[in-house]
């Protein structure tokens, strides 16, 4: 198989974890023998400081001409303070989320059964766990309209949804749960807002088409609660964008920590591949970072873009193995890890090699 | 002290468990020799199906009236499966929020020593964590015009917030870090939306003023997560309507049950006090309602709104010498409780009152 993969390392220990998400494909590729080749890119706070803008339309054309893409982290502490600043480096993700129609975010909370104490729950309420997140990625409050008065005594931003939107990731995520035991939990706020009344009449129209599954509406205040209280209750979870947002750094508390878990973005076209983790600028460049996350990325790479199911097989059981030996980065050890087994981003990268 | 009651059982379990708050009101009144005289309103579904109105005038007008409302749940599934429903249950609590100006909702997340194993997250990683909520109440995505198109293939919901609305929430969250260890953390997604920019600019220029008050800014996907892994980073918390309604039901969990948050919502006028647990319509009726946080609800009313610390003190301790006793209801149960210390509502009602 040939493909072009663009490696968009972004930002903070972006770079760090995108490296070894690419030696991983390059790995695959020599051994099932496929010609994977690479080109790279800049976006975010990176792109701004070479070029003012945190999504080049070099990068945009090199994305849109690839076949996958493996993307780090975004952001910088600097915007964060400045509330103020009219360019951001989140700009550049949400713009190529929106110019690529990646309107489908799937966020799969995989919990190794090693990592069972890693996570501040309980270990019985843990295992067993197996959620699939599908969170809208481009609609919502993130991209309505926004509005700054100009003495500054009032902002707003504009939350929104078209049936149609609500419809297409409903679709995925019932197809998903056919395949999986046929549960689907629909995350709304439909008892105050409108939005979420028009997304659960979709769901319910949609729900009897696919009547074979069956499907749970929960307000947001529940789920966030159920999620910690009771996970292995989820199954297909299907929410909006900011909603899904939220339950879903939350959900990674359940796989031991955000450096675990692996997104994959579809929709339109080009799909695109990265951790939920944030670009951790304080551990940046200090070798680390958690590269799992990234690694796993190229992993539902290899399965959801290019239908590659043994491959990606081969990088989680890898991961799996990798754990089981002991192998830890700081994120994921425990008080009862020893200090030998702890490892750096790179040496974690080198062991699931092997 | 002379004070009129006002009780809003509300919907399902609201019943119940006011019942058990307003006695501990009389017993407290009794012992240290206060006048309190009590009324009741209706609310929510039970208004509906008496007037058709959530909210009727007399209600609001008892609530005006009164020195401190307790009140007990609200909704109902029926119109949760409905969402073309043009009148709700929830909007006469919406509306009652608005009419009184309770613009600051206080969320205290206590934590008995006794319920440590109650929660799905580790003893360890609970014991010692002691987190105030200051949720705004009346603003936000919650408030804003509503929209949907003729053809419903369209739905909105402005979310907005006015700078003054941002400054007089910050200010109490402020005050009470400075009663307690200094720390506030304000919670928004300041990356993305300008109504968190705003949000941020004005928590900024306040903790200048407070600047003995160490102040941090957190994402609310961050913070969600963070909840779960070290919930004991936080103290003050400060953060908008919809983010607020989220991170506290999930930290609930904390305390071991939904069953066991009190909360207190000032402002304006009339203090407002309640559980933030729902109205729970599948236990309703049975007694199997846990009325704890309806009792600490009436603590919060004699601490909040009557200045009365001792009254108060003594009502949570009623309820702390309850729980070492051993006494449960279910939803604070655990494996190991041992049958007959699993007591119905009336019945741990009545352990409290002894
Ligand atoms: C960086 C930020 C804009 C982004 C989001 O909110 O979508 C991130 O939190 C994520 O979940 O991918
Ligand atoms: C019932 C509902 C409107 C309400 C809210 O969202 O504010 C509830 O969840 C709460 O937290 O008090």
């Amino acid at each position: 198989m040939k493909k072009n993969i663009l490696i968009i390392p972004g930002d903070g220990i972006g770079q760090e974890v995108t490296t070894w998400g690419k030696e991983v494909l390059n790995t695959i590729a020599q051994k099932y023998n496929h010609e994977f080749t690479f080109d790279e890119a800049i976006m975010g706070h990176t792109a701004i400081e070479a070029t003012g803008n945190p999504l080049p339309d070099e990068t945009l054309e090199k994305a849109k001409a690839s076949d996958a893409i493996l993307f780090g982290a975004i952001g910088h502490a600097k915007y964060d303070n400045d509330p103020s600043a009219k360019v951001r480096p989140e700009q550049g993700l949400l713009k190529i989320r929106k110019e690529l129609g990646l309107y489908a975010n799937l966020r799969p909370i995989l919990l190794f059964d090693e990592l069972l104490d890693a996570s501040s729950l309980k270990p019985e309420v843990l295992k067993g766990t197996d959620i699939l997140f599908f969170r809208e990625l481009t609609g919502d409050v993130y991209f309505g309209e926004k509005n700054r008065n100009e003495d500054n005594t009032f902002a707003s931003d504009l939350m929104n949804y078209h049936r149609y939107e609500v419809e297409r990731i409903a679709r995925k995520a019932f197809e998903a749960a056919r395949t999986r035991s046929k549960k689907l939990c629909s995350v709304d706020k439909a008892n105050v807002l409108e939005t979420s009344r028009l997304w659960r009449e979709v769901v319910q129209e949609l729900a009897k088409e696919y009547s074979d599954v069956e499907t749970e509406h929960m307000f947001i205040d529940n789920a966030a609660m159920q999620l910690v209280k009771n996970p292995k209750k989820f199954d297909v979870v299907l929410t909006a964008n900011l909603f899904g947002d939220i339950l879903t750094d939350e959900a990674s508390q359940i796989a031991g920590s955000m450096g675990m878990l692996a997104s994959a973005s579809v929709g339109d076209g080009t799909g695109f591949f990265e951790p939920i983790h944030g670009s951790a600028h304080d551990i940046a460049g200090q070798n680390k970072a958690n590269p799992l996350a990234s690694i796993l990325s190229a992993a539902l790479m290899l399965d959801i873009a290019f239908g590659l199911q043994e491959e990606a097989k081969e990088v989680t059981n890898a991961v799996a193995a990798t754990l089981k030996a002991g192998w830890r980065t700081g994120d994921i050890a425990n008080a009862e890890t020893a200090a030998d087994k702890i490892l750096g981003t790179k040496e974690m990268g080198a062991k699931v090699l092997e």
